[in-house]
């Protein structure tokens, strides 16, 4: 692991690191934000959204002045490999900068497009390894993709985090052509395989044992993409304990994420701190 | 004037605006924060560093949480003229991202490199006439060539910028290479005229009839060039009510900023929501 860059921020240290991952058969960078704080400490997972480095939210989200006031740390991945070896595509949403979170089973994709492996394994024990971080307090969060991300990633490993919340995210993929057209290119054309990774299909059939946190803006630019009806379908059917948080005037920007940011961190530090 | 996007933050608009400069013979561009709030709403500055646009801060400081809760507006100018008409050079830290907040004299810069009147006055009264802001009620900050400008700005008319403080500034122009060669190119040879824009000179021959806050890391990569010790010995001199804040392990960036913006917004809010 490679220390790329390490800023004093909020008492505690925002650092920029990279590493060889086995997974994704690439260099892979990541923004960790450590808190002032002595023993094991809990741990934020946040996703980014399509086009997004590990770079955006770590300077723009405001996550870590909250953050530090509640003693967690945050994790900044990348959103894909990165590389001329790693496939891509011209298409903004699909390729580097598109992983969408899941293992590719298709070509040209399969050999580095394995962004569910790379955070829910290899990253997480990377951390676990070189950082004085909880492995048992840990919880995932993400915008848009990465709201995608952090709820699917999360109802299919509750174990392994135990709070989540969302800002707008991609709530039901497999109807949506934020979803349709990288779910056949990464995964092919049986659609089983894409419910796996559809937050409102998985949600009505597995559920999540703890309170989901949402917040969307009304006026999200992106609303017909993001599909958060099927999400409250879900919410509803299933009586799935949840906060969802329609926000009049808001938009899909970093601005609305920023606004909500201090809410969610509470959220989580409300869980993680007292496991 | 022309909108060019409007994003809820924190309850208020954050705005992105550009208008004809009659001062910088150019289109500019700046970002205003609008809190929730009615009235006469006290409007803080923020004058940016090298390099940057009216775009960085905004996205990065985490300025306007603190601007929403004390109902303060925040204005977000560019650094320089723009564009194929106004000079450029191909360093980083000469002509357009370079402004230094100064009337050029000099050619090529003479005609657009207008940035002190058009902070003074042009877009002063430009946002006056268009948003609901206070004309007595400003004050004004800045990071590094942003905290030169918003410190000999703020010296020289403390009648409109009736607070002041600054994140790191250029303290000493005269005697840096920060200052130096831009003052040589855009004002000439006549050192009297560098002068005039040294807040460590100025404050020693004029003084500020309020308290400056100022925050500088111990850390700062550019310490050399920024010397904080001339504006310390101004400060200690001329008995200057001050608060000089040397952080410890802090750099240059904006993480840096955000660690202390809330400290700076409540420092210009006493002030102006007093008045």
């Amino acid at each position: 692991m490679k220390t790329r860059s390490e800023s004093k921020l909020f008492g505690g240290l925002q650092g920029v690191y990279s590493h060889y991952s086995e997974c994704c058969s690439c260099e892979m960078t990541f923004g960790l934000f450590m808190p002032e704080r002595s023993g094991s400490v809990p741990l934020l997972w946040f996703l980014s959204g399509l086009t997004c480095t590990h770079e955006n939210a770590m300077t723009k989200s405001g996550l870590q002045a909250w953050a530090a006031r509640t003693g967690l740390a945050v994790i900044f991945p990348d959103t894909s490999p990165r590389g001329d070896a790693a496939a891509d595509s011209p298409d903004y949403d699909l390729g580097q900068g598109a992983g969408f979170y899941v293992n590719a089973s298709q070509q040209p994709w399969a050999r580095h497009f394995r962004m569910w492996d790379y955070i829910s394994s290899e990253l997480r024990e990377l951390i676990a390894a070189n950082f004085p971080i909880s492995r048992q307090a840990q919880g995932i969060t993400g915008h848009s993709m990465g709201g995608h991300g952090a709820l699917t990633l999360a109802i299919r490993n509750s174990e392994k985090f135990r709070s989540v919340s969302a800002f707008a995210p991609i709530a039901n993929p497999v109807a949506s052509d934020w979803g349709r057209k990288q779910f056949d290119a990464y995964l092919g054309d049986n659609r089983e395989n894409w419910e796996l990774h559809d937050a409102s299909v998985l949600l009505k059939r597995i559920g999540y044992p703890g309170t989901i946190l949402i917040d969307q803006g009304s006026s999200d630019q992106f609303l017909d993409l993001l599909r958060p009806q099927a999400l409250l379908d879900s919410i509803g059917r299933r009586s799935q304990p949840a906060k969802f948080n329609f926000r009049a005037g808001y938009d899909h920007s970093y601005f609305f994420i920023s606004t909500f940011a201090g809410d969610h961190v509470r959220h989580h530090a409300r869980v993680l701190n007292a496991l």
